[in-house]
């Protein structure tokens, strides 16, 4: 992340950068891991970055934690468990949260930091954390999956990139633990990044993921404050269908107070651009 | 549009800016109209910028174009003879003429410079001026569709923001005349703005459209060079309802040397968001 006179500025593949006015710099620290910072834009609210990588913008969060969440739980049955890897922001947890059923929600954060930092700053996102039904454990992620006895009907991989302390999360050894430790319909969904930028990262992803699961797919947002605005999520589930076995009534009765998220939406993001189409080999 | 060590940015609604890194500037000149620009990035490929906007990326334009094009001619059960207002760099030209039931493609852009430079630069979108099919003249689009006698089945409206030399193309005459040298069946699609950060447009020109035509709607697109990178179409036709009348089966016997657009993502493109949805009162 760079500054010029009034900018923070977030620069993608040295080829393109994404930037947004600034007003006040609120913390910026070196954990273990990873520098974590918080500023104040003039017109997209509070920002959280990693390493200089834009992660939650308060004037476009919602799309992408309602993204992450409600696909998935829209269409397992019955959510009661939900495991979130990463997301130490809360926007998740919040989302997840909104579904009835679900009883517990853990999230695992390898960075303290991160949970600290936004629960001080972005309370938009991390108030959901001081939720009763949430479980905050600040533990390495690919750990916790490999060891843990619970079992979850969801887990949603709400992670940086493909290096760096995420890098676990995108290799097989991590999936095959996500599988022993979903329920019989479960499902999983992740951060895939971007299809136009980095296709490699959402085919290797698909890759791996149709070694271990019998259903796979990819599904597209707009994530506004990121290079290209366009991202993907990977799904892969035990048995369910993203698009035939969902039920958009369940949606509409639902009646949750979104800003993103609809029935036709749902059906919609799995819509893929023809040169996606060919890379994952739907 | 401003330089800061090897970077051409644009800057929007004076919060956000995307940048590319730049190579090379190739020409500048000032039309009667506008600032019309063309650079060499170091990823992106050639852009051409009006008025410090980046209008086309050699690297992502096929999404734009596919996206204005491939819709209502294939919703038009036969195209033949189609306008486009605007769109001097001749992308959309390309993508209409991969039509092969289209006669006649009269393009009408006010700036002679922006087909100059496209000619002469960004051959990749401009060859198609080229064609035997296409007709390029060069002079006022809300002038023509006021005093032309010719008819056609579609017309694409494929303007710059609702200011400066474009402003008359969001306005109500505009569309009126439109309907006039529509024939039967004729569907008009017009660049609507991005609705995450300038919903008004999209909201006022869909409040035109309902008062000038029976059949209205709005699709989206990820411009990924376009600010915030999703951006909206609007639609409007004499009758045909751009998804229950889709037939699916003709996008596939076509077999078009398609990137972006397939039968999916026609359907899916219809697919808004909540919030645009109710902005748009479906």
């Amino acid at each position: 992340m760079t500054r010029t006179s009034g900018w923070v500025d977030e620069t993608y593949q040295g080829v393109v950068r994404t930037g947004f006015r600034l007003k006040k710099r609120l913390f910026k620290a070196k954990s273990p891991f990873q520098i974590v910072e918080v500023v104040e834009t003039a017109g997209h609210g509070r920002l959280l970055l990693i390493d200089g990588m834009t992660m939650v913008s308060e004037r476009d969060e919602f799309v992408y934690h309602e993204m992450i969440a409600h696909v998935p739980l829209f269409l397992h049955p019955r959510p009661r468990r939900v495991l979130v890897i990463g997301g130490g922001d809360g926007g998740t947890v919040r989302e997840v949260l909104r579904h009835a059923t679900v009883e517990r929600c853990v999230l695992v954060e390898i960075d303290g930091m991160v949970v600290a930092a936004s629960k001080k700053y972005i309370p938009q996102t991390a108030s959901a954390l001081s939720s009763r039904r949430a479980v905050v454990r600040i533990e390495d992620g690919v750990k916790f999956v490999r060891e843990t006895s619970e079992r979850f009907d969801v887990v949603l991989v709400d992670s940086t990139e493909p290096f760096g302390p995420a890098k676990e999360l995108f290799g097989t050894a991590f999936y095959k633990d996500v599988r022993r430790i979903l329920t019989e319909r479960g499902i999983v969904v992740s951060q895939a990044g971007s299809p136009f930028y980095e296709l490699g990262t959402i085919k290797n992803l698909t890759k791996i993921l149709k070694t271990v699961f019998p259903v796979t797919d990819a599904y597209l947002f707009n994530n506004l404050t990121y290079p290209g605005g366009l991202w993907a999520f990977s799904y892969a589930s035990k048995g369910i269908h993203p698009v035939r076995h969902f039920n958009s009534a369940r949606v509409k009765s639902a009646r949750l107070p979104l800003r993103w998220y609809n029935a036709e939406i749902h059906v919609g993001a799995f819509a893929l651009p023809e040169f996606l189409r060919k890379a994952v080999g739907r």
